[in-house]
């Protein structure tokens, strides 16, 4: 149009610049009004609970284990008051896969992010969930996750945006937690790996789905067998119902201390959609092999004879299985079988438990749903290579990174470095490699110069890092564990996947820059290496380590800092450990 | 002499001065170098135990349980560096008979004087030990002190001053630490005692002399019996050993969680010359009783028969027993017995456990020795009277003190007065008296108004307060339990005890005003009264409770302010959980 246009035409622009300009306020004002504040009012004790029907001291969430489920949708603030009833013990809460974009100290890893938070204070976590997907949350302090202390967190896709689902279910949503659980106390536990000679924990007695698990009360001594109650309601059997013919979405999180596990729904494949919050290329899988810290999200159809019960199985694998299967029913509705009634078969026992090759298939197979592709950045601005080694320090068994077994610092990297207190960490950061052209990963190696350390790695802001994990033999001979790292404040993309040492020269070219799937956690297969990358572009503090609850617990971790000088004032009460005289003491 | 004397005379006198001078001089220059600095470094830790032969995780010293005997000498200073090894759990530690003077922040009662030590946290403890005598220490935090850290103070009289012993013993000391002992974690008990309904802890599983005990290992199920090990060094009895025709001074203190006990040496009788750093009117007896707190020191003379060895007891009083006898042996050096050869006796059994009378009888016994007599001032400022009651409180059951259960501040008295923070805690004083003419003490009460508080009484500062301890029927009918009450910050002077409600009229005319004995720790018999007075003039906060921890836990206890503005800078490594919003939060 040009300068001279007519009063009519003024007077159209205008109708239309205002109609446009109303749209724009409109939809801004819907999107004001659709991110709510999700509240959480969470008192933790100490309970007697009955998870597996065997009575044990629990760290609960308003009195139960695992806690509530939070539900939010992408956008929302999501605010946990937790108040620690526990009477002398400490706690930090974690919540698994949301990113804490702004908020790296709500991130509640002790040491790391946060000092714990004392019995009887009150402490405000405060987050965004600005993605959705499928998390979790658990205690991050010690080895208190393994106490009870964990939950799901379901974030729904706000709807019609661009990260809406692309796929459908008509059925509705069922979630699954997965976990393992141990009669003896976590204080047992620590003790006991911190002994010497070391006394592992051992086997878990059950594995639980949604908290629920089966002791079997009559193998137990008769003094003992008092505090096994088969018939304890918090041990019944969960139920998942569905109606026939409809395609529901299970939400599968573990959050096991130990275990990798293989789930399986009889009778009923499932479709993978999800992981970690971000959607894959649909695959179908007969059962689900999941690791410590991961999520899936599975459609399967309601499509089998609906006049008997099917179970829902969580076996062992990677592992030698000392543990039976943990169950749960599928039964449903307006079939002639009792929602309650066990199926008239056995338990799905799972794959092969040494079945690497099944396994890596699976991650393999996992890569990013062509409509929601992120690919990454072409190429890394610093690769870390990272070898896991099994090694013994001043007589106890210790893991350690590039022979290094990681600490947590007294006081909470993120207050000292923005605080630039001196002396509260050790500064030497610590190595970027191990001898990777000669370290036999299939030997026992003798590592002799091991040492403990809690220096981190400090990433320039906004570079690209690709880290590659390195799996190794253990302490004894022919032994190599799967290990599921977890990375905080990040989704990383899942480059490659690989048997035997990794090749720095040969096997980059064949890393996926095509349809990587990210994810916050990722497995390390047995003499295996994974290769992952991400951009360092969240000012903070984050962990990085083995999910497994006492590998970490045994040195099994590096942090990495970047942009601490972007990190926004620090509230007071994440600060509570540290001294005013500085950083150590 | 007049104002005229001579050259001579004055020269005299000068040098008489200078000679009085130089001596006074030189005393306390001997009197500073006398004065030393008692250096302790203790690791907290969890580590397993077999006090009585079962494994159990037990809050250790240096690895052990009980800790070191702390040795000093009257008008020493003891700093003991205590560095938090537990891994999630907070710590403090009481020394308990130790007044404080001028140190009310190193008292180590978490919420009165202190926040807790963080797990990875060194803290120091400084405090002069004013006073000879036998004391106690052990964790006051929770219910930790019956997890095992606790051991003794021996505080040796300043030689030649006016607090030498008037008692002569020519064979040496022994030091016996009493206690009782559970299979179960203290976070069990607690989370029992706090349970709808309540889960009591029951009786203990053995008696310890000096952190050794003997459980039945055949007596338990298979699977547990493994834990059992009846030849662990750690359980093996402990042996005292002594010279013919020599005499010996026991030290004898009780860290008991909950048992008042009865301790004899087979065939030896004890003269009790001391009692919570007080010397005594010796007085003989064939066994003691003590209660939970309190320390005694009796003499033996070596003069039986050395050719075979003796037992020494601890039998539960006072509570129907249902823990076997706890022993240790008496053995003579050069007699014919190996050191370790049990006795050819049985153990002694001790008094009937019911016999109030026999074990009043030896509280009125115990009075203060002639010459070290410090008789109280004639009158009191102030009468309080604190009737115990056992109570239900939200279908909870409490202990309360006139009807008010005590709970502790999350802020520390001594932090929240000092620093005038408002809100830190129930401001209104708690009740001065109850209904001290129409109750009864010998039935059930319902008591319905009975409530939780964590208000202080406040003391004028130099004032004198009576306190009468007035013991009732509990919940259940028929039953009034011993309650050992002990002071911190103070010695006071036992006053009297009576069988039945006191009456303010009609008793105090019959309190010993002329030789009480000071103690720290007293009993309350069942269904009796004690009084007690002390001069409020310590400057600090000081918690006065009973010494069973289920019982202080339960809410039996009061706390006192006196001369809070004659308190010097707090350090502020006790502030650590005081947040910078106030008291509250």
């Amino acid at each position: 149009m040009s300068g001279g246009g007519g009063a009519m035409e003024s007077s159209l622009i205008a109708k239309h610049l205002l109609l446009c300009c109303l749209f724009l306020v409109a939809s801004a004002l819907a999107a004001v009004a659709q991110a709510k504040t999700v509240h959480e009012h969470w008192d933790i004790s100490y309970q007697f609970t009955h998870s597996d029907c065997v009575r044990k001291l629990a760290v609960t969430i308003n009195g139960g284990t695992p806690g509530p489920t939070i539900r939010a949708v992408q956008g929302d603030t999501v605010v946990v008051t937790v108040k620690n009833l526990l009477m002398t013990e400490n706690v930090a809460i974690h919540w698994h896969g949301i990113r804490q974009l702004g908020t790296p100290w709500a991130d509640g890893t002790e040491g790391v992010t946060q000092c714990p938070i004392l019995p009887g204070d009150t402490f405000e976590y405060r987050f965004v969930v600005d993605r959705p997907g499928t998390y979790m949350y658990h205690a991050h302090y010690g080895m208190q996750r393994s106490a009870g202390l964990n939950g799901m967190i379901v974030v729904a896709a706000a709807p019609g945006g661009p990260d809406a689902e692309p796929f459908a279910y008509d059925g509705g949503e069922h979630d699954v937690l997965l976990n393992d659980w141990w009669h003896k106390s976590t204080y047992e536990q620590a003790a006991g790996l911190a002994a010497v000679p070391i006394e592992w924990v051992g086997e878990p007695k059950s594995l639980l789905i949604n908290g629920r698990g089966r002791y079997n009360c009559s193998a137990m001594a008769s003094d003992a067998a008092a505090a096994c109650n088969a018939t304890h309601p918090e041990c019944a059997t969960q139920v998942f119902a569905v109606v026939p013919g409809k395609t529901y979405r299970f939400r599968i999180a573990s959050v096991t201390s130990l275990s990798a596990l293989n789930f399986e729904i009889e009778g009923h494949e499932m479709t993978v959609v999800e992981t970690d919050g971000h959607y894959v290329k649909p695959f179908v899988v007969k059962n689900l092999n999941i690791y410590s810290g991961e999520t899936y999200s599975v459609l399967i159809k309601a499509d089998q004879d609906p006049n008997r019960n099917y179970w829902l199985a969580s076996n062992v694998v990677s592992r030698k299985p000392g543990t039976p299967t943990g169950t749960a029913v599928l039964s449903y509705y307006g079939g002639r079988s009792s929602p309650r009634a066990p199926p008239p078969t056995s338990p799905p026992a799972g794959p092969a438990w040494d079945d690497t090759a099944y396994r890596i298939n699976q991650s393999l197979a996992t890569v990013a749903h062509p409509e929601h592709a992120h690919p990454p950045p072409p190429r890394a601005d610093r690769t870390i290579l990272l070898l896991n080694s099994q090694n013994k320090i001043d007589g106890r068994v210790k893991w350690a990174i590039n022979n290094v077994s990681f600490t947590l610092p007294h006081t909470p990297y993120l207050v000292a470095l923005k605080r630039r207190l001196r002396g509260a960490f050790d500064e030497r950061p610590p190595p970027e490699t191990y001898n990777h052209t000669g370290y036999d990963v299939y030997g026992v190696q003798a590592n002799p110069n091991a040492t403990t350390s809690d220096g981190l790695y400090r990433l320039a802001f906004g570079s690209v890092v690709d880290v590659v994990l390195q799996n190794a033999n253990m302490l004894a001979p022919n032994n190599s564990e799967t290990h599921p790292w977890h990375l905080h404040g990040h989704d990383f993309w899942t480059l490659g996947y690989g048997v035997g040492r990794f090749d720095p020269a040969a096997h980059p070219p064949a890393f996926n820059l095509r349809d990587p799937v990210m994810k916050n956690t990722v497995a390390v297969h047995p003499y295996g290496w994974t290769a992952l990358r991400f951009r360092a572009d969240n000012p903070g503090v984050w962990a990085f380590h083995c999910h497994i609850e006492a590998h970490f617990f045994m040195g099994m971790g590096v942090a990495f800092e970047e942009g601490i000088e972007r990190v926004g004032k620090l509230p007071e009460e994440i600060t509570r450990c540290v001294s005013k005289k500085g950083g150590q003491h």
